[in-house]
């Protein structure tokens, strides 16, 4: 267990786990904000409290530090959204569980949506280094499992007879492009869209849009998805790494 | 009008219409594809056949450039949006007029996204030069005049009593994450995401699902969308400007 006392001696290999938290925690804040190309791991070793040595030793190269910060993302909410093919419900209420789980996760990281935002720029560049793989590993078995939920619910009738492929993406954009937009809302409608109660009330919207859109009897779905919305998950959910915080003991 | 014989001046100062719209396309392309840092001033004037003293001419630096550059796409974009509200029918039918609008012109541009894309994550680093002036010109009012078309259709009892503030992200969200993702379904799904029949059945599927999920009469909605979505406007609809193709003379 590190004490607070402990932490200045990060640098010193003698907590090899936090050191190795803070480098990623710090390597995913600086490669969000200046994408694979601008990030510097001068600026990461030092938010990261540890010298570039220590840095080095453990992750070798820039690149190798960046597939390790998007494994250290993308494999929680990886394994948070795949943990719902096992839960109890019927296809339409983990369907609406799915929804909710990939809004909470993007609204707890303010950097998942540069991160992927910049790794779609490079790929339409042809220069995605990181893109490939996260996707085969990530995102399509998150998209196949979505798909064969859609489909379940709607061979029992409780979803309507929709293409679950072409739900998938109009889903994830409803839940996804009020994010994308944020800095856009801030500036010109002095809204404040990462307060929590807007994130609350934000995600009622997107889990009534999405239940209305899709559930055989409508008014059962957005009974359902005001419930799910309401929920109170944080005894239940798995606790996330303190990735996106630089120093997981403090405040 | 230009001949097939007169290109060869472009370069002259002869066909300044000519000059610039060749300008402009081939900038459209560059920053779309670079993004403004990366962009090229000597690659957009080869691109578009004129020497780099004529580009200055004209555009006296990058800089106005790419504002040149982003009023050629966000002009006509807000008219063509804009133009619905004299429209006939009622509000729920522009409405989903505007969906498919919106929709039509991202799929008719390849750079839309990209472009785009890069001014958010310029913004979210404080360094868009462009997104404060092009937000409030273009998005802000388009965006008020979705939100006044919805709140008249709940007025009216044709949609549902939603919040039109949160409706509008989650239907703009399911129009263009489509596209913006794209690059990723061409290489994990084998699919061709922007091949005519592909788009047309997206068409078809994003007005259904926004529809479904908005009107107060779920049935009546699905079928207006589908009759939206399958309308032929190629007589009505304005000609969009030929900006984004090189030499809107040819083939």
């Amino acid at each position: 267990m590190p004490t607070k006392s402990a932490e200045g001696r990060r640098g010193s290999r003698r907590q090899p786990d936090a050191s190795r938290k803070a480098i990623l925690a710090a390597a995913l804040a600086e490669f969000a904000q200046q994408g694979l190309a601008g990030a510097r791991v001068d600026a990461i070793a030092e938010a990261a409290g540890v010298n570039k040595a220590l840095l080095y030793y453990y992750f070798h190269d820039k690149d190798t530090l960046y597939a390790a910060t998007l494994d250290g993302f993308f494999a929680p909410l990886h394994q948070r959204i795949m943990a719902i093919c096992d839960q109890p419900g019927s296809a339409g209420e983990r369907f609406l569980t799915y929804v909710r789980e990939h809004f909470d996760a993007i609204a707890e990281s303010q950097h998942y949506a540069r991160i992927f935002m910049g790794e779609l720029m490079s790929a339409s560049r042809g220069g995605a280094t990181q893109l490939d793989r996260v996707a085969l590993k990530y995102m399509r078995p998150t998209g196949m499992m979505v798909i064969h939920l859609l489909q379940e619910g709607i061979d029992k009738g409780e979803l309507r007879k929709v293409d679950p492929v072409q739900v998938v993406p109009s889903a994830i954009g409803a839940i996804v492009h009020y994010f994308l937009t944020a800095p856009l809302r801030e500036r010109f409608f002095r809204d404040t869209p990462l307060a929590i109660p807007t994130i609350d009330e934000r995600r009622a919207a997107v889990l009534d849009f999405i239940a209305a859109a899709t559930f055989a009897d409508r008014e059962k779905g957005i009974k359902l998805a005001a419930r799910i919305a309401a929920a109170d998950t944080t005894q239940t959910r798995p606790r996330k790494p303190a990735l996106s915080r630089t120093k997981g003991k403090r405040k």
